[in-house]
């Protein structure tokens, strides 16, 4: 079981670890990071990481194509034919096409939306008409085989639900179970309207800044 | 604010990229990667991150001491003088010295938790005994200077807690609606009490194996 995520130059490495972490843990699963070609990527929180694979080593069968969003680095994407053309070519055959975060816009400029509801970072998620998608609120949004996720932490979610489909639902609780998900939050202000319009606007103004 | 976070091989990247992510969004927050030396660490997921800093470059003053857990990385270090001495030299000074997961018993091990209330991975918090420290049951406990993490994914709850004490409420609340943290489980299971008796007991036995 192949999943081939993707790493880009100023990517949110949460948006990924989320996922990555359930998703490595199924029975037979083959997880690997994918970026051009392999080596040193900084993300967005500067740290770096490796990407273990160049486009060209992509598997004959992928089960899941995973796809993280960023802020400036993903943007920069959007116009990047070399990546739209292999997340295209991927996503034609994944079972699985994924995202989390802003990496739906990307999945969304592959054309690999249209006609789907999709989701993203809730400062994003309008942006998804721009492809043809349909933009759909919920923690994660399911189409047919595609699952978007929300922002960032909404990765985690996303990720145990994934792993339930792909693997059922006992095995997805043992992973729960093994990174103690019992979610706790000190306060409520993940969404806009937990936020207030005060929080939005400082949120705003520093994503429209970067 | 010098946020220095340790990893080390086989750690468990989440444990860290959560807190990272919220700590590194502070204003004027300086946070680094520490190991021996710097260079290329695999994580317990298979993915590979570099380390920024040895352990001689630390800074002088150091806000956060932040450890993460692992599995059978985490307990070869447990035997690591020079790492367990490292840090009780950089948590002697440290504003707070804080874990998350299992990164609890290194700090135990270094001496930094004799007398103090902490906690730890739920299959670990028991082991904490071992070293002066009192089990304490919490998604992150609080205790004077010290603040430990329960397993893995609580690193989330803690770090937005650990950001308001640095930075204050309104900050962190910024932060969590950045990472958009409105936690929505599919399922509950992120306890022993919630994943039931046979959940935990796979769970246990894939944690022994390893």
């Amino acid at each position: 079981m192949n999943i081939v995520a993707l790493a880009y130059p100023g990517f949110t490495l949460l948006d990924l670890i989320g996922p990555y972490t359930t998703l490595a843990e199924l029975p037979r699963a083959r997880a690997a990071i994918y970026w051009k070609q392999p080596g040193e990527i900084l993300t967005d929180s500067g740290i770096t990481i490796m990407a273990q694979r160049g486009f060209e080593e992509v598997p004959e069968q992928t089960a899941v194509l995973l796809v993280p969003g960023g802020g400036a680095g993903c943007r920069a994407l959007l116009q990047d034919q070399e990546v739209l053309q292999w997340l295209a070519r991927v996503g034609r055959s994944a079972e699985w096409v994924t995202s989390v975060c802003t990496g739906s816009l990307l999945l969304g400029a592959a054309g690999l939306l249209e006609g789907y509801r999709a989701t993203s970072h809730w400062s994003a998620r309008e942006d998804l008409c721009h492809f043809g998608a349909i933009p759909s609120q919920g923690r994660y949004v399911r189409d047919r085989n595609r699952l978007t996720g929300g922002g960032v932490t909404a990765g985690i979610d996303f990720g145990l639900a994934l792993a339930a489909e792909l693997a059922g639902e006992e095995t997805a609780r043992a992973i729960a179970l093994g990174i103690e998900y019992a979610p706790a939050p000190p306060f409520e202000a993940g969404t806009p309207e937990q936020a207030g319009p005060e929080t939005v606007a400082r949120v705003l103004a520093k994503i429209n800044s970067r």
